[in-house]
């Protein structure tokens, strides 16, 4: 029995065997529209054919560009049926890094949606490795006679030409890679990591766990993240697993949009910000989402505030964590008998998901206590966590060693497993022995009212090797009168032990963001007075 | 990633680490007690210590023959927690039966409760072996003089006995032996199976998919299906890794404990003899189980008057369908969506569990339409599907002939993928090319008032290769006037085609069965008119 290999195949043989009726909604440029499980395996079928004719072949990758389409969802399935790599890449990256990663995966082939291809298309052409790129999409106006056409193949004229009798699903065995991903990394190029079909099989099926999210034949899941973003946390296969109904977004849809896509849906998940704009819409419009039985916030932390705005609503927003290093997901903050989310756990990202090994670790490498304070970096290996970066990664040592991936995040974890995050390992303030959580601090800062923004980072000390200091943007109309550092100082005081408050405070006019919106902190200890 | 070992120690590790608080809750002989996931881990930790000092090592066999106790569960935890084999032996069966299976195995020890111990005991330890036997529950008043004793070790003084810090878990391959079980066959000796740990890590995440079982640390888990039954069904593994409360029942009670047991819990499976005694009990007492959210029943199907009576006291009965080389779980008789389980197909068995391939097979080998009415023999593979019985057994290349076990049940599958059982291969009826199935004729006999008992066999045919014949017990009330064979050629004429029915009706004073209380046909086949 253990030669029965574990393989994405057995999550389409599935799907098409058991649930050839069941219904994929999708927003296309020409409005919402409803096919089959079946439809959407039969072009897929026809895609399989094409690209083996293109030349693709077991084991190659094939990159996407797109958006959450059914035709995105289609180059899924016919990538994993012919045996191929899934690349989906994020569409959003400059043209420079997109090329770039194509590149570094040896992708053989490009599908971009009609949005981006003005932009992308060219670059690809021209960066001279011969990848055809295909146009998803109406295809774009005749291109000027002196621009090279942005593409070489049209989506739907491949379909139509391609011999679906002329594929059949290859034998694979479990370590067949299966997908690929890169993230952006804050120093060097980004990381790449591939996925076996062991991997995701078992991702698969774990998020169909009651210990989850639960998915089954009777949701209706949306994935709002986009399918570029870890395969969408894993939620297409998911579902054809499950034999959920899909309804897929589209480009990225505005808040009343997504409302009435919500409104269908049993089990959506995004990150914050689009859950702040689904409940500023709520909220405005007075609408509500009573299917939706499980609303899943990953990519960040919620804070307290947005939690309560959802439940005003009754939307049951619930904490997920992950990484692409992970497959992705890692953490779920769904209740347990006796944990009271309506709480502060609530906060908290959640419990290690069935079948990942953890270990929470100081800086001498030992296991730090189960009492929700003690901080520690979490450690996690598994059967979907990946044990090495591709290609020859100078930082595949540190990140994997001792047969543990390093997340380098900074964790505590309570009595009952709920593990919350407080610190990035390169942020936390190593002072004197013990860790100082610059997030904790940060966030305390902010909720003095004279506080616009709060940045802690650590600078060295002799005596206790590094200390907190304190960058503060004061709210434009406090800026003359002006918050003092002696009152925030009180305000720590009352919160956190003493050796915690920052030494130095120092006002300055604004803190620099990164593109998503975090505190820049590489940046700011690059300052002057910041390291 | 894919180094990282499938196995139940990974179940194992996260009870004990996630649910050290959750609850056993457990009959003893001395009344109804609480223990905690972390007092039955302690205790196994000592066990395991002690098990490693009689000599049991990694890949070594340890039977039990045991009630669904406090103990059993230790036992179970001790073995996998050392790495050796856990083999559950069906009690009840003989102590010649039992002998032979415990020397087939190569068990290393035997644990026996106290109940059996005086029957079993002797003759394991007269058998030669020199198989250590250890006393379960109370010690047994000493034996006459003249008596060899009965046991070699008593439970609690091993338990007391033993260092648990000599014991950690060892590193484990996914493919090592994890249990056994031993299904009595109809013609030869038992057939002896070995689950991987792989497999059973599988089938244990299997049943906590919200697409079977959805087991979660919401529920309360009570296996009523014994313990030595096919690991009562995988629940107790289900149970620890799902951090679900667990309930044992002890030694197989009777309708009124289980009804107060069954109204704590939120799962529950047994086979239909207990269920109809759980029904009987709740309509004498008018008592209802309004926490129980799934009442699963296996081992034998259940007709329509025992789901009516289900439905009026609103027990949520369920089918599921498994065999010993199944680990056993294949069909769970669920509802997906638009599958109105009101109705016929609640006396399906149900859809195939996410994991499993399947196929189902007509005489010449090719598959049957998805029509809910051609009917063909049941194929399994996948990765919790055995692939050879132990040892040198005769059986095996017709029972995994081409990569498929071959289940022997006959079925029809509908297009919504719901499974229905109707006649075992050895005694369905190949009749001019077409199958007649032999259950469906005796279940419509059995529907006329005069017919007591009715079974239908195939006698040899020169023209039709095989063709029915009915022998018929009429009602002791009905006996003189007796019901004719006329009448129920009429009765079946209006419900099969006509060359179903029966050629010939034999009346009979009765029909004899099996052990387990189904129409022996192998013996009936020995009449002078049977075959």
């Amino acid at each position: 029995m253990d030669s029965y290999p574990l393989t994405l195949l057995t999550v389409l043989r599935r799907a098409r065997r058991e649930f050839g009726h069941q219904l994929i909604s999708y927003r296309a440029d020409d409005g919402d529209r409803v096919c089959t499980f079946a439809d959407c395996f039969g072009r897929a079928d026809r895609l399989a054919a094409a690209l083996l004719e293109l030349g693709v072949r077991p084991g190659d990758a094939v990159a996407t560009l797109a958006w959450n389409t059914r035709e995105h969802l289609e180059i899924y399935l016919a990538a994993v049926s012919v045996g191929a790599i899934l690349h989906p890449v994020n569409l959003r990256l400059s043209a420079g890094q997109i090329t770039d990663i194509i590149s570094r995966a040896g992708d053989r082939v490009v599908f971009a949606d009609a949005g981006v291809l003005a932009d992308i298309g060219p670059h690809v052409r021209a960066a001279g490795h011969g990848i055809p790129v295909v146009a998803l999409g109406p295809p774009p106006a005749a291109s000027p006679v002196d621009h090279p056409p942005a593409y070489d193949y049209q989506y739907e004229a491949l379909l139509a030409a391609a011999d679906p009798a002329s594929f059949a699903y290859p034998e694979l065995v479990e370590s067949a890679p299966a997908a690929m991903a890169f993230s952006s990394a804050t120093t060097g190029p980004p990381k790449g990591v591939c996925y076996s079909h062991r991997a995701m099989y078992l991702h698969t099926e774990m998020l169909t766990s009651a210990q989850t999210w639960a998915i089954s034949s009777a949701d209706a899941v949306l994935p709002i993240v986009p399918m570029y973003h870890v395969n969408a946390w894993g939620l297409p296969f998911a579902a054809l697993w499950a034999g959920a109904r899909l309804i897929l977004p589209g480009r990225r849809p505005d808040g009343a949009a997504l409302v009435s896509l919500l409104a269908e849906a049993t089990f959506a998940a995004a990150v914050p910000t689009v859950w702040i704009d689904v409940l500023g819409e709520l909220r405005r419009t007075g609408a509500r989402l009573p299917r939706l039985r499980l609303a899943v916030c990953g990519g960040a932390a919620l804070g307290p505030g947005l939690l309560k705005d959802a439940d005003e609503m009754d939307v049951p927003l619930i904490h997920s964590y992950g990484m692409t290093e992970a497959s992705p997901l890692v953490l779920v903050g769904r209740p347990r008998p006796g944990a009271d989310l309506a709480g502060e756990l609530r906060l908290k990202q959640g419990y290690v998901v069935p079948g990942l090994d953890y270990s929470v670790r100081d800086e001498r490498g030992g296991e730090v206590a189960r009492d929700g304070r003690t901080p520690g970096e979490l450690l996690l290996r598994g059967p979907w966590i990946v044990d090495r970066y591709l290609g020859d990664d100078p930082r595949n040592e540190a990140a994997f060693a001792g047969g543990w991936y390093h997340t380098g995040d900074v964790v505590t974890i309570d009595a009952a497993g709920y593990v919350q995050l407080v610190d990035r390992m390169a942020d936390i303030i190593k002072s004197g022995g013990e860790w100082i959580s610059t997030i904790e601090l940060e966030n305390a800062l902010m909720t003095h009212p004279g506080v616009a923004l709060a940045a802690v980072v650590g600078v060295p000390s002799e005596r206790w090797q590094e200390r907190p200091k304190a960058f503060v943007v004061r709210r434009p109309e406090d800026s003359t009168a002006g918050v003092s550092a002696t009152e925030l100082q009180e305000l720590l005081l009352d919160r956190f032990p003493k050796f915690w408050l920052p030494d130095e405070f120092e006002f300055v006019p604004e803190i620099p963001l990164t593109s998503v919106g975090k505190i820049d902190k590489k940046n700011i200890r690059t300052w002057p007075g910041g390291s």
